[in-house]
């Protein structure tokens, strides 16, 4: 590999460059050490089979470049006195990050029996990927972390979530060149153009090109130079560049490079914290390009391929220790390459050199605070509800937009933090569309390029985050939250599914941080999903799916909660729960078209805290005795229908003793046992019998609920209708007739499952039929529902 | 909006420039008319509220750029006659794309009712967006389509898998500067760096700057104009910018620039075609950048805010035509305005200098075979599986990486088709991970930059695709399975999450494309899902999601089929049906460690064809009577411990009659009326008994068993167990055991289950639980599983 000057001439003096050089060869001495051994940690010893783990299992590829980056940040943060937090990309390189905060003392600090002594390190070498240990990436046991990078893709993103309102921090982030190839990746390059540099800390992107991915080279890495250059520059930023195979050379070069990064970030926030906000335009942030060799000091050759600056170096480089004796020696001169000695002292504590670079206290990178948000979380200032909660003399007799209510509280909380700057809504420029424009007379929208007279709303300041990308709006949103700040994310529903697979990878942290002492509970990550299946009039098909709850659903039962408002009152008690919660992802499905109103502000809190109950004044049962029939229901558009079929029941069939349920938790379905929200056998059976028919209309695919309730003593009386991925560009009422979720169905599936019904109420039902009949032909000439359906409201 | 030079002087003379706007009015007309139009469709009387549809639907602001790249691609086509394919990526511009091929006369070849006359025009007005009618985005009901676009993110990954191996086709794409914001289109600029300039065709990206999201500007429009320059030079692309809101202007702009690009693309590919390999390094392929207005000639102004220009144009810029005159009035102006009069004669039919830029035949947009995939598709020449299948003398004594196996087919199929070019392998830097070397046996990996001495098995014309980047894996794929060739996409299992929207929006097509009876069956979309939740050894939790399956299986059951193969010959038999199927999405899981053999290729095709049967030889019932319990399993790790767990029992509690039913086919589990391979009443319970506890022991969540299963008769006896989101870093057998799925947890449900067993097997229950114990205390001392464990085969 070639080597490139620095940006600038170095800062180091000779003894810097062997004190960075002893705490490099420290790190990728303990980061192979966790790799390979089991015992003999200080190699005290001839290393023999027994001191070798019988199962090597982690990717030493990676780390030393990681290491490299961690040890120059540990100077950076000395020189400078910064907070600075690392998203470590190619978070799979977990033995780098775990040697780094073992070096720096943050690891014994939360891992006490992992102490920084030979005992210690033996602990921290047997635990890592061994069963009962720790895993081998970058999780939530590892301190100083934010993000796993099991994934790979949203380091970028999460960076900048960590920034926005945190003026005072930098965030490093280290992004590999297997990562930068990913979709998310290449968006978050824009993420500056979202930036306030007077109100948001600094992203220092580290695009870390080692050259190759798992079994290929890398693509980024095999760009001539000044492609790889100019793309930067289209990006936004100012490149500055670093590569080398030789040590002191790559030190020299990467500190000038901080250093000048680190001034050039200085230099920009205070020009914009000082100049006024017609000052100079968006600023260039620097990236760093870092060329090192993959797997870098490890074995050059092993069997006679190279492996050192290759893909072979991607996991462990030598794979037969435990039997071949070639390798094993070869393992042990790569260990002692390093000089153990020299870098530990005879109880095997770093020695004073090793240490020199490494701050102190809440500047390590691995004691930040910043990355155990939870210490630093304000609970949100939550306004009285009454303020904002629409008037309901009688239910279904008036109509509010739920989300223009809700839009109406979130502006108050923007409004309430407007100081304290730790709430934003994220969307993929659907905030209007989704009818929440209400916040836009608190916050605007961020925005760091270039404005015209005729834009609205755009604000270099604002707190309104728009792009569309599903993964921007979740990545920064998920950084956001893991650093301690609030936050809520209006999506469609449908292209919420963009994001399963990053939601997973929250939920699964959120599942293992809730279990460590150390790590503080954080603000939820909430979703408002709008626009839903029912109502996509302009769109169609391809704009219907409401399965992200069933996704979500399969996830640790502790963390996952999902809502369904029926109405605007209930969507606001619902989103007072999640805007206070804890440590969950909490789902709330609501729509943004008038719906009728059903309950007053009381009746929703208490509906809330039950998540289901029994709407009494819409069934016709006596108290005295169980129901015929149970009518379900779950979402806006399924409880409307229910509602117009309960009274058509009572029109038609008054004798026919009809409960109406409403479900607004869906956890609530499932058995104690299995989720914490979950009923017990006898509030379940209260609801909804042991032995009648129930009808459920809920809004997304109907065997989810089949799935929740399956171990309930009613379950085999269950009927429930939803979304069985029929739709097009229609109407609202044709789309629940094409699904069979109509009111008319509904009732029809009620003189079908009632015992004696089929006869005494075959006219009714045919009635039914006839209706559904005469809406297909007035549907295709008219192109507009029915006139009593388009004009009904609830009567009593 | 400032009009900047085209980048070559024009070649159009103004006879040509005036039929030229010609076609661009009588689209614009079009599409508007379909937007608002329910009859008057070519204003013989004035506009009156009757003449307008009752709810105004559709997408305006995109139209009209999207007409103008209709209108100079027919241009190019008939100057150049070559077949072009169009992905409109902004494709919820229906009315255009609509527009574009009535007037080219391939919408009335498919719709014969919509002529190209008045009737028709009146036809076309009125079913757009119309109950019963067309939908309102370019999905499969528009001819020369293969992007319905509705998501957003996708159209350039689908323009290059419909070029590799189409060396005559250019494929243009218009990207608009929305879906630009996304992360998986911001990956695929990059695509080109794959495409072999020999055998695959071109592809000619068109970035539409209209400026304007739904609600905000759009980001890569406002970037200074030489950043955005500097960007698309670092992609690797050479810019031609067009600009302009003078129709004229642009015209001549927009021509010369196509000009120029299409002759610079067969430049290109005259080169590569004669220079052999080593000439000139990958090519710089041209891209255009347009820049003209939203909503261009619409309304400038609507209730005095400017909507010409601004997000205000995105859907409906007049919405009140039909209760407010003022708006009516406009809106007549506006149609008039396109002076339709001199577009359309006295019949309706387009005039001569409207059709004067229109291709003939095949080469009309809306005419190619390229669109319509399954025209052009060869079935796949599949070998005799015999070639490739282990040998089984009995079950369970030997062991093969089944994907392995499967390699080796794979690697025939692509050395079978190494002249047709029509079979290619994606996967994101997995195929070697998955155990697929095999292939680069007959293929390389697809890759056009620099290669170094230590590469293996880089190829400028390879057919095996990998990219870190599950989305270009996905969108490639699709866009070469839609243009009727063949595929299969290797994905670790947790993140093909990844693409659960774009897979959402692939079934979505088929179950609509499969309806249309001219559009012709496709190949299928193949996913391999391995390196699987029970086998994630390096990595741990992050990697631990088995969910795809309950993803698709939400979807239409006529497109979406999963299996999970038990053994190598399993694999291949699943493999070989797989590949020769049409319309469907086909999810395969399988691992790729050694696994044991279990079936013969004899009994793996009988298996295959039945979908789940009774494995007679593992179990210990009496052909005469029913079996005292079933034990049920799906996925290669399942089957391993339920057959270990059968084993037990016949050692341990040898009266009772056990039943081991193997399931490859999981929607067989469906019931015959739910799932086109579901299961009768009496097949059912012919395998799984009605009133014998079944104890499942399933590969994924094991509530979908339930959800599959729920109507079946013997549901209530059902018990599933699978992964339950308990995973790290570990053993293979201790990842069974905390998820509750181990052989002794199995026969201790079985125990607990089977009726008098509880008292007389209480000691056999406590062996099993004790066996358990003592695996976590092995475990945690030596980090590998129990002797008898990982020493464990079947004996019969």
């Amino acid at each position: 590999m070639s080597s490139a000057p620095g940006p600038h001439r170095t800062p180091l003096t000779d003894e810097e460059v062997r004190a960075l050089d002893a705490h490099w060869r420290a790190a990728n001495y303990l980061a192979a050490g966790q790799i390979y051994l089991l015992d003999n940690p200080l190699l005290r010893e001839p290393l023999t089979p027994d001191h070798i783990k019988p199962r090597l299992l982690g990717h030493w590829g990676t780390s030393p470049g990681l290491n490299l980056v961690y040890t120059h940040l540990n100077r950076i943060i000395r020189r400078n006195g910064t907070d600075t937090l690392c998203v470590w990309g190619p978070g799979h390189g977990g033995p780098a990050v775990l040697a780094g905060s073992w070096l720096d003392g943050s690891y014994s600090e939360i891992a006490p029996d992992v102490g920084r002594d030979e005992e210690g390190m033996r602990r921290l070498f047997r635990q890592f990927s061994f069963p009962g240990g720790v895993p081998s990436h970058v999780a939530p046991e590892v301190p100083g972390s934010i993000h796993e990078g099991g994934e790979l893709g949203y380091s970028l993103a999460h960076a900048y979530g960590a920034a926005f309102d945190n003026p005072d921090l930098l965030v490093a982030c280290v992004i590999g060149d297997g990562e930068a190839e990913t979709g998310p990746l290449a968006a978050s390059w824009h993420s500056h153009r979202f930036l306030d540099p007077r109100h948001d800390g600094a992203v220092l992107p580290i695009l870390h090109l080692n050259g190759y991915k798992i079994a290929n080279p890398a693509l980024l890495a095999r760009l001539p130079e000044d492609e790889l250059d100019t793309l930067l520059r289209g990006y936004g930023h100012e490149p500055l560049h670093v590569a080398g195979d030789d040590p002191e050379h790559v030190h020299r070069a990467l500190a000038a490079a901080l250093d000048t990064a680190v001034d050039r970030v200085r230099e920009l926030q205070h020009t914009a914290r000082t100049g006024g906000d017609k000052g100079g335009g968006r600023p260039r942030w620097p990236v760093i390009v870092l060329r090192t060799p993959k797997g870098w000091t490890g074995p050059g050759e092993v069997d006679g391929l190279p492996v050192e600056g290759t893909w072979r170096s991607h996991q462990v480089p030598l794979p037969g220790v435990r039997d071949n004796p070639a390798h094993l020696a070869q393992l042990e001169r790569w260990l002692r390459s390093y000089r153990p000695d020299d870098l530990f002292d005879a109880d095997g504590r770093p020695r004073p050199e090793v240490l020199a670079c490494v701050p102190e206290g809440a500047r390590r990178l691995g004691a930040t605070p910043h990355a155990n948000g939870g210490l630093l979380v304000r609970g949100l200032p939550l306004p009285p509800l009454e303020e904002f909660s629409v008037p309901v003399d009688a239910p279904g007799r008036t109509t509010h937009e739920p989300t223009a209510v809700l839009g109406e509280l979130l502006a108050r909380v923007m409004a309430d933090t407007a100081k304290r700057r730790d709430f934003r809504l994220v969307g993929p420029d659907e905030t209007a569309s989704n009818r929440l424009t209400a916040v836009y007379g608190a916050s605007g929208k961020a925005w760091q390029e270039h404005t015209l007279p005729t834009d609205e709303d755009l604000d270099p300041h604002g707190r309104v985050m728009e792009v569309l990308s599903e993964h921007l709006c979740q990545g920064w949103l998920e950084g956001y939250v893991l650093t301690g700040r609030h936050g809520l994310f209006s999506c469609y529903e449908a292209f919420v599914h963009i994001v399963d697979s990053m939601v997973n990878q929250h939920i699964k942290w959120l599942t293992t941080s809730r279990r460590l002492s150390w790590r503080a509970p954080l603000p939820s990550l909430n979703y408002l999903l709008t626009s839903h299946v029912w109502r996509q009039d302009h769109n169609g098909f391809s704009h219907q799916d409401p399965g992200f709850v069933d996704h979500v659903l399969n996830k640790s039962p502790e963390v996952v909660r999902v809502y369904l408002p029926p109405d605007a009152n209930t969507l606001l008690c619902t989103a007072e729960r999640v805007l206070a919660s804890r440590d969950r992802v909490n789902v709330v499905v609501a729509g943004k078209q008038p719906g009728f109103d059903w309950l007053t502000l009381d009746q929703a809190r208490a509906h809330c805290a039950r998540g289901a109950g029994i709407w009494e004044w819409a069934g016709t049962e006596d108290p005295g005795r169980e129901p015929d029939v149970v009518l379900a229901c779950a979402g806006d558009v399924p409880t409307q229908e229910t509602l117009a079929a309960a009274q058509l029941l009572r029109e038609h069939l008054p004798d026919v003793a009809v409960r109406v349920v409403n479900v607004v938790d869906m956890t609530r379905l499932m058995p104690a046992g299995e989720h914490p929200h979950g009923m017990t056998p006898a509030e379940y059976d209260a609801l909804f019998t042991t032995d009648r028919p129930v009808i459920f209309a809920y809004h997304g695919y109907p065997w989810l609920i089949h799935r929740l309730a399956y171990r309930h003593a009613g379950h085999a009386h269950l009927h429930v209708r939803g979304y069985k991925e029929s739709g097009t560009t229609t109407t609202p009422f044709d789309m629940v007739v094409r699904n069979d979720l109509d009111r008319y169905r509904l009732v029809m599936d009620v003189v079908d499952r009632v015992p004696g019904l089929a006869v005494r109420a075959a006219g009714v039902r045919q009635a039914m039929a006839d209706v559904r009949t005469r809406h297909h032909a007035w549907i295709r000439e008219h192109g507009t529902d029915l006139p009593e359906v388009a004009d009904w409201s609830w009567r009593t």
